[in-house]
C-alpha cells in the first residue's frame, strides 16, 4: 500500500463496515493527486463500472452504491472481470509445494482463459532462520516423494515438482531477491552448508551466499532444460516494520527500495550460464531506479543473437510501475538496447479490477513514442512502423516470447 | 559555495574592498546561467532591493550603489529584512552546550518573530578524534553542572541540556550524518568505547560505529520524550580540500556529495524506535538524489495513521535545493507517498536575503502542479482542491506539523 | 556495439559480404528507433554522403550504392573525411610501450590536422595476471632502455616514455579504471607488492588497491610536471561475457555500466594531490549515470580559482553519449557548477564517420539552453551572451583548455 498512513483500523478493521472503508478511502483519494493512485482509481472507476465522477467525500455515497449493485452481477464476479478486460493468459506466483489444485481444476474444466502457475522458490533458498527452513524442506519431502538427507536430494526433489509444474503448464520462474548471488563454491562446501542449516545452525553471512548462489544457478538450469523464461525481481528490502509484521504478517506494505551493490554478481551470474550454453530466457526487475541504466547494459552482454531480445530489462515494477517509472525504464531500454524488442509490462496487483494498468501503460508508452514524434525525434513519416512497435511492445513481443 | 573558481582572494580577502568584492561577483554572475545562483541573484536583487537589471559589470556600479544606499537605512537591518519578508519563525541550529544567550535575550525582549533554537548535537557523536571529543564532553561537564566519568553520565548531562533547550522553546533536533548507525551493541560495549575514547584512544571503525548508534537512539529517545521533530540530513562528505580547510577552516565550500549504502540501517534504526513505541515526528533529508526514491519509501514504512505525514521526506537541501533538485524530490514524494503532506521547504542559508528561496521553492511547487493540470495529469476541476493543497505545503502543513 | 542480438555471424564473420552485412544492418536499424544508433547512422548518411532517406531494407541497396561509389572517392579516404569535417585536432589513446611511429610519420609528413598521443598506461597497472604483467613490464623495459628490476625503476621507464610521448606533442593522459584508488601506503610496501606480482605471485584485493594506488598518484605526478590534462574514465565493468571475449578478445560490446561506491576515495585522491599543490588539469568521466551529481559537486572542491574550470566534469561518454545522457551531464553540472566553463564533448568512437555526433552534442546543448530561454529560466535579452557560451563550450573552452 502506497498511502501508509490511513488508520490501519480502517484497512484491516473487522469493527468497520464495507461503506466506513470506502468512504475513509473517498476521503483520502483526494490527497493522492500526483500519486499514481488517483489515476488507478479513477480509471478503474470508469472502465469497470463506467463512473466518469472524481471520487471524494461529496461522491463517495453514489459511487459506492453503483459500483456494488454492479457488483452484485455476474458480469462482476472475478471471471466476468477477466472476461470484461479481454484477459487470454494470467500467470500466478506459486511455491514449489503448493498443490496447483485449482489450476488442474481450471484445466480440466476447460475454463476459456489461461490460469498459468509460476515457479517460485523462494523459500527453498530461505535459509536464514533454519527451523524454518528444515520445516519448508520436510514439506518438500512430503509433496515430493524424495527423502531429502543432504543437498542433491534437495535439487531432485525441486526438479521433480518443477516437472510438475511444466506438465500443468508453467513457462516461467520468478525470484525474489535482495541482490544476485554469483559466489565461487565447491559441491562440497555446498553439502556442508546444506547439512548445517538442515541440523538448526545458523549460517554466516559468507555461507548464506555461497548457498543462494548455488540454488539460484541450479533453479537456472531448470529452466533452461524446460525451455522457461526466468525472472528476477531484486532490490527491495522487506518487512521493515517489526510492529506491524507482527500485527500483520508479511506483504502488507512495509517494504521499501533497497541500496544493494550488484553488478559483478550479476554478471558473473549470467556469465557462468552462458559460458555452459545453459543460459535461458531472462527477465530483469530492478526496484530501484538508480539501476536503469545499469541493468539496460547488463543485458547487452548476454543477447545472443537468436531469439530475439533474449535478455530483457523488466517493465517498472512495485513502486515504478507509474508514469515516470515507467518512463524512466523505457528510456534506459531505449538509449542503450532496442525497446522495439521489449516484451512490455507486468503487474503484480492481486486486484481483479488492477487490468486497466495495462491500459496506463500502454497509454505511457504512446504517449512517449507521440512526444517524440512532435518534438522530431521520431520521423513522422514512419507512423506505421511506430503503430507496430507499440502494438508489439503491447502485446505481440510477449506471446512470441513466452509462447503463450 | 557553488561557484568554486573565484579566487579565494575576493572571497575572503581582507585587502579587497566591499566594492571590489561585488564588483568581481558582477563578472561572475553572468557565466551561472543555468546555475540556481543566477536566479536566486537576481530574485534578491528584486524582492529586496527593487533592482529589476540583470547584473553583470555594466550594471554593477549602479546596482552596488543603489543596494548600499538601502542597506544603510533601517528597513534593511537584519531584524528588518526579517519583516520584510514576513517571517513568522526561524530556527538556528546550536549546540547542546552553546548558552542560547541570544535566544533567551530575544525572547526577554519581546521580538516579534519567534527565533528558536534547534538542538544539533554533532559534536557529541564526534568521536573519530579523541582529543577533541575528551576536550568537548568536559565543556559539556561544565556546562550542565553534570561530572561525566561514563557513558550514562553523557546521556544525563545531554538530556539535561535538552531540557534546557525546550524551556527556550526549542521543537526540533537536527543531525549532520554521513550515514544511518544502526548496529546492535550491549551496554557494556557502549560503556567501555565510551572509557576508551574518553582515556584518549583512537577507535575503531566497527566501535565508532556502535557508539554512533547508541547516541543516534538515545537522542532519538529524548526528542520522542518532549514530542519534537527529529531531522536527519545525511550522505555528505565534508572537507574534501585539506589545503583549503587549513586556510579557512570548515563549511567553506569544499564539501560534496557522497555514495553511501543506508537503506538497512536506515530502516533498523527506525524500526527499532517504531517496536518500542518511541518514534517521534521525522525529517529525512538525503544529499544524493539517487537516493530520492529509496528515502521516498522508506517513510511509508513508519508512518503511523494517527499524525498525518509524521515521518517526513524532506525538501530537495544543499546541492539540491533547485529547480531540478526539488522537482525531482517532489516527483518521488508524490509518486511514492503523498505530496499533499509534505512540510515544505527548509533553507539552511545563513543570509538574510535569502528568503526569497522559499518563493522560488513555491514557484517551482506551482509550475509542476500547473503543468500537471496542463498536461491533463490533474483534472482542471479541482483548482481550488490543488490551491489549498499548495497553500498547506508553503506554509499551513509546516505550522501544524511543528505545532509553531 | 549496442545491439547486441543481431547474430555475430553478420558483424565478425568473413563468410558474408560487405553487402550482406549492410543489408542486415538495414533490416535492424528501424528496430533502433529511440537508440542513438538511430540518429547518429541517418546524420552520418546526410552529413558524409548527402543522403535524405531512412535506412531501410526497402532503401539499403540503393544508398549502399550511393555511398560506396563515394568510398571509392580520394574525398572519402580516412584524411578525406577528417578534412570534410573540419577536424583540427585528433587525439589517440596509446600505451606507454607504443612507438607512436605513425604520430611521428604524420610530425614529418606535416599533416594539417594534428594527430597528437594520449598517455594511457592502464596496462602498467594490471597487476591482476602477474604473468601478462611481468611481460608487459619486460616489455616497457627495452622501449624506455631501462632494466627494471624494483618500483621504482618501473616509475623511471614509465617517465622516460612521458617525456617521449611529450616530445611528439602527447599533452593529455587517460586512465580506464574501474573505481578511483587512494589507499593510503608506505614506499615499502609498493616496492614489496612490486616484487611479489613481478615475481609471478597473485596479489591480493588490498594489495592490489594500494599497488594502483601508488600508481595513480606516480602518474599524476608526471602529467602535473608538464602541464597535462589527466583524464579518468571510470564504472565500467568490461569483458562480462566469457564466451564472447574467447571469440573476439576484449572492447567487442560485451560490457557494462557498474556500481562502485567511489566518493571517498576520489575525494583522497585528489586532495592529496592539492595538498601538495601537485593537481594538474582534470576531467572525470563517470559510466553510471547515478554519480552525476556526486561529480559535479567532487570537481567543485579542487578549482583553485587560477585557470578557469581547471576540474572538469566529463561529457556523457559510452553509453552516455546520447541525448538523456548528455542532458542529464549538463543539468548536473549547471546546478552544481559552471557550464560556461565546460570543456565540452569528447567521443571515444574509432569511426572516421562518427564526426557528426559532435554536431549531435552541439545541438543538444543548443536545444537546452533554447528551451531554458523559451521557458523563461534564462533571459532573451541575453541571446549573444548565450550564443558565446554555446561557441565557448562547443570549442573555444576547449582549446584554451588544453593549449592545442
Amino acid at each position: 500500500m502506497r498511502t501508509n498512513g490511513v488508520d490501519e483500523h480502517y484497512c484491516t478493521g473487522k469493527d468497520t463496515s464495507d461503506w466506513e472503508k470506502f468512504e475513509k478511502w473517498a476521503e483520502t483519494v483526494p490527497y493522492t493527486m500526483r500519486n499514481p493512485l488517483y489515476h488507478w482509481t479513477h480509471l478503474e472507476l470508469k472502465r469497470a463500472f463506467g463512473v466518469d465522477e472524481l471520487l471524494s467525500p461529496k461522491t463517495a455515497r453514489k459511487i459506492f452504491d453503483t459500483c456494488t449493485e454492479k457488483l452484485r452481477t455476474p458480469e462482476y464476479s472475478a471471471r466476468g472481470l477477466m472476461k470484461m478486460f479481454n484477459v487470454e493468459t494470467v500467470c500466478t506466483t506459486d511455491d514449489p509445494i503448493d498443490s496447483l489444485e485449482y489450476h488442474i481444476a481450471l484445466k480440466n474444466e476447460g475454463f476459456q482463459i489461461k490460469v498459468l502457475p509460476t515457479w517460485r522458490p523462494d523459500k527453498a533458498m530461505a535459509v536464514e532462520n533454519p527451523t524454518e527452513y528444515r520445516a519448508y524442506v520436510e514439506k518438500l519431502s512430503n509433496v515430493s516423494g524424495i527423502t531429502i538427507s543432504k543437498f542433491s536430494d534437495l535439487i531432485e526433489a525441486l526438479r521433480k515438482r518443477h516437472d510438475f509444474f511444466a506438465s500443468i503448464g508453467c513457462k516461467l520462474s520468478d525470484h525474489g531477491i535482495e541482490e544476485f548471488y554469483a559466489e565461487p563454491y565447491t559441491q562440497s562446501e555446498i553439502d556442508a552448508i546444506f547439512n548445517k542449516v538442515y541440523g538448526g545452525k545458523m549460517l554466516s553471512t559468507d555461507e548464506i551466499i555461497k548457498f543462494k548462489s548455488a540454488m539460484l544457478y541450479e533453479g537456472a538450469l531448470m529452466d533452461w532444460e524446460k525451455g522457461w523464461t526466468q525472472q528476477f525481481h531484486y532490490g527491495a528490502i522487506r518487512n521493515n516494520n517489526t510492529r506491524m509484521f507482527k500485527q500483520l504478517g508479511p506483504d502488507t506494505g512495509f517494504d521499501s527500495i533497497g541500496d544493494f551493490t550488484v553488478a559483478k554478481a550479476m554478471s558473473r551470474f549470467f556469465d557462468q550460464l552462458d559460458k555452459d550454453n545453459k543460459l535461458t530466457k531472462t527477465i530483469i526487475y530492478n526496484l530501484n531506479p538508480r539501476d536503469n541504466d545499469l541493468v539496460a547494459t547488463m543485458i547487452g552482454n548476454f543477447q545472443d543473437g537468436k531469439i530475439a531480445g533474449k535478455m530483457q530489462f523488466g517493465a517498472g515494477w512495485w513502486f515504478l510501475d507509474q508514469k515516470n517509472g515507467m518512463e524512466a525504464q523505457m528510456n534506459s531500454l531505449s538509449n542503450m538496447g532496442l525497446l522495439s524488442r521489449f516484451v512490455g509490462m507486468l503487474t503484480d496487483s492481486r486486484s481483479f479490477l488492477s487490468y486497466p494498468r495495462h491500459e496506463y501503460f500502454r497509454r505511457t508508452l504512446c504517449n512517449l513514442i507521440g512526444s517524440d514524434v512532435e518534438n522530431g525525434l521520431l520521423p513522422a513519416s514512419e507512423m506505421d512502423f511506430l503503430g507496430q512497435m507499440v502494438e508489439n511492445i503491447s502485446y505481440y513481443n510477449a506471446k512470441t516470447f513466452f509462447n503463450f
